[in-house]
């Protein structure tokens, strides 16, 4: 479809055609979900087995009794697992409760409220506190800046990762940017992987920012590949130790959709100083992670060999309908303008890009067939894409049938938005 | 021993005695701790069938998939659990993860820096800001407004409770006086019960207060009996919204100390217009709470009367040690001045006072003669105990025999402190 080819008749007739293929989608009375980045049913089947795992030894590798109170950071045998996951040392890890959100909420408590370097050093002592969101981005990261008052400012996504050039002319300007959110590996939701040499400009970004800075680096789908091979990324913690930034580092990851989306095992990363100061606070907060739940993880993935082969069948099963929203996408729009997309090689995601101003209206034709969509700007802080084009798709839950039916009825959509935008422009 | 009958000689030669005593027990070299209140391993095993208790079978009753993602406020049957053991509706029941002195400490967030009534309503924007802290309590709850930077006031406790007149004088004195910490039945760590009148008070101190005025009512010992009945706690919920004070009232309970300490069921109740103010921010803040294990304790506790009956199992286990811990002080102090305590129907700890001034020298004598008892002044806030004379014991963890064995030598370091103190006076 090459609109730019066509005249006003001919648009006419391509709209009249594809409103009945529309008509006869809603005619189907789909309900048809591509929102969430959410593990489906057969999926977490996979891991069924957790409970029930430990047939009545509740005692660590050191001998801890997983049932009681205390363990503030942790089981020894989850430490490991973290630190192979994110590349650290085990000393520099903290094992959480069943959300890594929960860690990222608390440690911009920490960072905001009560300070990493006493009360201080708490951004609230400050007026006018920013954070850099790399865009498209993950509307649960904006919502914790929203939550703490925390001012958003966008940075371009390129191929490589956030747009550095733009990261480091805005932190050299302004010292009150204080942070950045990164999704580093298959980024939510361009499934972008930062390429080394970004990796190492994050690392070192303390060197240029204000006191306090934080890089909220959200490593949510480290082991996550939907490529024959993994995508390698540069281990930002040893950079950081490497350019003496090691305070400016706070990394992120969770066995959420390794297991079980609600009742995985999360990971938090730092520095000493800064865990530190996260588990002073946490000892005032909780009375320890629940250790049964991390002892079971610990069973059901003995090392990271059985975390990785079990994450190739987790890529079983996803692979198919990424392929095949891919697939959907090329035959549509390779051959023209009213699309752009990115081939992604893991994550959830698949992010897409209409052209300007039609991403709330193919959202709402979707919804109005039946398939719902992932709201149009949930993707930017406030909620607001300045060019009103991105929308993520994210294919894991529905099956590879609806899959499929619902990209058709996204194509139609998008092609819908995009005739009558042209015939708009033609009047 | 009655010290005011004896004269120096004679107390001299009862030092002597004691001294001698106190080295056959240094000699022993002993490792006994009755310092916290945590389930002992016995009382763990009862509940050593959650792990696998779902039997592959990861539904809940209205058929939500617990290994997912979502279901903020907790699955509907730990709703209906949480609303009988806290005698709230089901709707006002909101269930967390693993422990409620996390949901405590969320609570505070919301009221000191979130706001319950948006914004404005934070007691961060006030200075100043005061709790009243009925004394001795628990010094968990002390260190949650030691965070937020909140004065704490002491108040008396009695037999019923709080000092009711002291505490509504203060508040009417003083609107800066924005809530007040209560362990409401089997007080931590005096095991008192609070009486239907001192209940009813509190339910309507909303009325007395100044805006945002929040009680923090946790009920953690609500179904912990040692005695042959339940001692009976008025609802304080119901009392509050009979008063119209039902956003006043915070009230948190859970299965930490009914299943596993660091793997129960976390439950908070209040009004709709606080669980809403609450459920905005969580939802910033997590991904929901684990449904998993609020599904297996659902399938361990059915109802309200098997919960009920795996109480009796505790109590069999702890009735033994409370008793053995309530002998020995009869025993020694029943018939002098030497310490005073409270009998106790349920909860995990026996309260002693010394006379004043000897604490933390008891706590020391005991520590090395290697029984290790709570720190001196920890239950009071900022750990200051203005008499020097309260030591909580937790006698749940050792054995029947070691607990004995504690007591003795508790006994000898109340009486060779109290016997120095009395020679020092006499010179």
């Amino acid at each position: 479809m090459q609109l730019d080819h066509s005249n006003t008749e001919q648009l006419k007739q391509q709209l009249t055609a594809l409103q009945s293929q529309y008509q006869a989608f809603q005619a189907k009375g789909l309900k048809l979900d591509i929102t969430r980045g959410k593990p489906s049913n057969a999926q977490l089947d996979l891991s069924n087995a957790l409970d029930g795992i430990l047939g009545g030894h509740y005692t660590s590798a050191d001998g801890t009794d997983v049932r009681n109170y205390g363990g503030l950071d942790g089981l020894c045998e989850m430490k490991k697992m973290g630190a192979e996951i994110l590349e650290v040392s085990e000393s520099e890890i903290l094992v959480g409760g069943n959300s890594s959100l929960t860690l990222m909420f608390q440690a911009m408590l920490q960072a905001c409220v009560f300070g990493f370097e006493g009360p201080q050093s708490a951004w609230q002592q400050q007026s006018n506190v920013k954070f850099l969101c790399p865009v498209p981005g993950y509307d649960r990261h904006f919502a914790i800046c929203e939550q703490f008052g925390i001012e958003m400012v966008n940075v371009a996504m390129t191929e490589t990762g956030p747009d550095m050039d733009q990261v480091e002319s805005l932190i050299s300007a302004d010292p009150q940017i204080k942070g950045m959110w990164c999704v580093p590996k298959y980024s939510n939701p361009t499934g972008t992987v930062y390429s080394d040499d970004t990796v190492e400009r994050i690392a070192k970004l303390g060197l240029i920012a204000g006191s306090g800075f934080r890089v909220f680096w959200d490593n949510a789908y480290a082991l996550h590949d939907l490529g024959e091979n993994t995508t390698s990324l540069a281990a930002i913690g040893q950079l950081a130790k490497k350019h003496g930034c090691e305070n400016s580092i706070l990394q992120f990851a969770s066995t959420s959709k390794m297991s079980f989306g609600g009742a995985g095992v999360a990971f938090m990363a730092s520095s000493s100083a800064n865990l530190k100061a996260f588990k002073q606070t946490l000892s005032i907060a909780t009375i320890g992670p629940d250790k049964v739940n991390q002892l079971r993880h610990a069973k059901l993935f003995p090392n990271i060999a059985s975390l990785k082969a079990h994450m190739l069948k987790h890529r079983e099963l996803l692979k198919p309908r990424f392929d095949c929203v891919q697939q959907h996408l090329q035959d549509a729009f390779a051959d023209n303008d009213l699309g752009q997309w990115q081939a992604v090689q893991g994550g959830y995601f698949i992010s897409f890009d209409t052209r300007p101003g039609l991403a709330q209206k193919v959202v709402k034709l979707a919804a109005d067939a039946g398939v719902k969509l992932t709201p149009a700007g949930a993707t930017f802080p406030y909620g607001e894409d300045p060019a009103d084009s991105n929308i993520r798709i994210a294919p894991s839950v529905p099956s590879l049938e609806e899959v499929g039916l619902a990209m058709q009825v996204f194509v139609c959509a998008v092609r819908i938005a995009s005739l009558e935008q042209q015939l708009e422009h033609a009047r």
